[in-house]
């Protein structure tokens, strides 16, 4: 596949010489150049073709070279590229409309930010300063982003860079029935598990200190961890009880993901915010923000909101925002996704019934995850916590890449969420090489 | 200059209807609605004119509507406007090459962010990470972000939202010359008492837990304080004696704001990194970063870098800065801010010569500031710190927007900061409109 370019990995050389790479040890790196991106896919300078089956970072929900998009931002180009946050601009007030016309009744507005991590920090603000409370609970195996506020709500590893920790943020343990140190039934049962564990740690934190509880409302990168049946309910209920915030991060799992405008819409619950960011663009220009309540919004007509940034609601951004939100109403992507997503959901049966590695599959809309194990009736996941010592989980990925099939891992488990425009059989061509790969999966835990 | 146009102010109604602006409680807010932007000038929907005394937020150095830039960023839009940041793609390599090549020569690669923010929350991490120490010292009088870590440096009421603090943060007093405690002789005098202040504090905070000293090169917002001679190589003198990381915040002194690429090029002192955003893209799309020596690079080699975010070099943001640095070469905007710079010190110690409420002018390249007072002799502020009772400086601001001249105050005190392309003429006549507006306020004082 190699050419003999003289401009081959000129472009890697340099960018390895000046760019430091995320979350990783530089030495070593060998990232592939890219060179075009259309639809599902992108190419390197190869030439070699990748089913972008992670929607790269699960943000690009409409895939690549959307043309809609792109006039939209070349037209704001063109107009006003940018103008301070203070001002009043009609893309501006366009994007805010639009966001809160899709979210549930009880929104009223929001404020924008660059991205993910900005929202979930103004979140947090926002909860502390309308609660006048200071404790703010988040899950374990959850990632809400790596700036500081942000970092601290996350409940993993990547949270560590971060500490010592701010006060106040306090960790709790989310529902991952799969998982659990019992057996449940039924997912009534499990959520009634852990609505107690959590009651109980509301009341042994305190109530009266608690500003706000933060979920992703489908855990993204953990795990694609999906609440059981009236779980959403009990923490609303919860909340309600001890006038706590309840705040929905749908930074991944919003914008369609999971076949609803919000992953929230599965379960009829009304969140006080909703952060967001990613899919609202789909990366095409960067843009993020938190929807807030009407109570909120009118605690903020009196009391001043000690938030702003340089690039709140950045016109680009919102040019990009009124064109992507389109395009999902246009190409009804929302129900796409729920009808690829019953599609997914079957192969990922399949997958999981066919392969002793394959201890558990979950799946919503178009988000799903893979969760490999050395024994399905042990549930011993794949790698140990936080290691891969053989480079196994490595390696299947770079399997995956090398038949042109680009998704991310964490710990033992495989993301698998494409763009949701993908077609039938553009999915079920491309989970085959899953499929394939898993045999090799099968051999190495040598079942 | 109304108009009965019956689209007018349908925009501002419906901006305020959906969005939340930043520092401000939302009644009574009366955003003006803008509908184009070129060079030094924004206009509203009813046509007025306003000259962009502080390039919008000390950010639109190249001034509004470059054709240059906008073409960039509209070729990359057709090309790949996003893809994420694991892969290589030239422009995200040649944009942290071009900022590699103008930033001091011990300097070797970027972490790029969406925005200044965050540049400065990954700063404090790679501090962290490198030196294993825990304590981060910076300012008061600063502003660095309003994200939890970079809130947490700034040195200013905008950090209350974001406490109670992340543990390790320390102020110090930085200089300040003009309002010091005694009265200062000369530059180097105000130097030694302020570094004696400083070394005192590192050494009883123990400095083999302090990671970093941050800094803003020129204090922005908080008044323009220009270090005064000697002050930034004696931080570099501490920084090396305890091993210390030395930090430079340029996001909004960078960019040849002060006549320099970067502030700090006019102590010529290397710092261990430097934090930019702003003038590195203008605003047309959000771009920020940190820039880091190569003893740090060489420390990422073999060690994780735990920072990410998805947006991370944003192919659009890499674009626009591609595009922007090579406008300041062409446009010689460095030097011109450097000459333009100097008529607008003799126009400030004109106006500070003439107006009895001005206490202090502070200039360096187009960056300055006017500091309003009651009385030249006590140097009693014009509006006590954090209040303003009368509406004082919120009717300046008033007076001088309803003249065309659109700048920000912060406390006492006026900054004024045009685009680096503003010509000798232009600047001239902006400041007679301030030179007008001042003499109400000499009335105010009554002198």
């Amino acid at each position: 596949m190699s050419t003999t370019s003289t401009t081959l990995s000129e472009v890697r050389e340099k960018d390895l010489k000046y760019n430091l790479h995320s979350w990783s040890a530089q030495a070593g790196l060998k990232p592939e150049v890219i060179t075009k991106a259309e639809g599902i896919y992108f190419w390197n300078e190869e030439g070699k073709r990748f089913y972008d089956m992670s929607s790269q970072l699960v943000n690009v929900n409409i895939g690549h070279g959307n043309k809609k998009v792109i006039k939209a931002i070349k037209d704001q180009a063109d107009k006003i590229p940018f103008i301070g946050p203070a001002f009043a601009l009609d893309v501006r007030a366009e994007a805010a409309k639009k966001i809160v016309e899709i979210a549930p009744d009880n929104m009223a507005k929001v404020f924008f930010t660059n991205a993910g991590a900005e929202a979930n920090e103004n979140a947090i603000k926002i909860a502390r300063m309308v609660t006048g409370k200071y404790k703010i609970l988040s899950a374990y195996r959850s990632y809400h982003g790596a700036t500081y506020g942000a970092a601290n709500l996350t409940g993993e590893p990547r949270r560590f860079a971060s500490e010592p920790g701010i006060p106040g943020f306090v960790k709790f343990v989310g529902p991952y029935p799969y998982r659990g140190p019992i057996e449940f039934k039924n997912e009534e049962e499990a959520t009634k598990y852990y609505l107690t564990l959590l009651r109980e740690q509301i009341e042994y934190e305190g109530p009266e200190t608690i500003a706000a509880i933060f979920q992703e409302s489908v855990v993204g990168s953990n795990g694609i961890l999906i609440p059981p049946k009236g779980w959403m309910q009990g923490v609303r209920d919860l909340c309600n009880e001890f006038g706590i915030m309840m705040v929905c991060d749908e930074v991944m799992a919003g914008w369609g993901r999971t076949g609803e405008w919000f992953a929230i819409n599965n379960w009829n619950v009304e969140p006080d915010m909703i952060t967001f960011a990613k899919g609202v663009t789909c990366g095409y220009t960067q843009l993020g923000g938190v929807i807030v309540s009407k109570k909120i919004a009118d605690y903020f007509e009196k009391n001043t909101l000690w938030c702003g940034l340089t690039y709140s609601a950045h016109p680009m951004g919102c040019a990009a925002a009124c064109a992507t939100i389109d395009v999902y109403k246009e190409e009804n992507l929302i129900e796409r996704s729920k009808e690829m997503g019953a599609v997914l959901g079957e192969i990922l049966e399949d997958i999981k019934a066919k392969h002793a590695c394959v201890g558990d599959v979950r799946y919503i809309g178009l988000f799903s995850a893979i969760e490999l194990v050395k024994d399905k009736e042990t549930k011993e996941p794949l790698v140990p916590y936080g290691k891969d010592p053989e480079g196994v989980m490595k390696k299947i990925l770079n399997m995956l890449r090398s038949e042109g099939f680009w998704n991310y891992s964490h710990e033992n488990i495989l993301i698998v969420a494409p763009p949701l425009i993908i077609k039938e059989n553009e999915l079920r061509d491309a989970m085959n090489i899953m499929d394939n790969v898993l045999d090799f999966v099968d051999n190495v835990i040598g079942k």
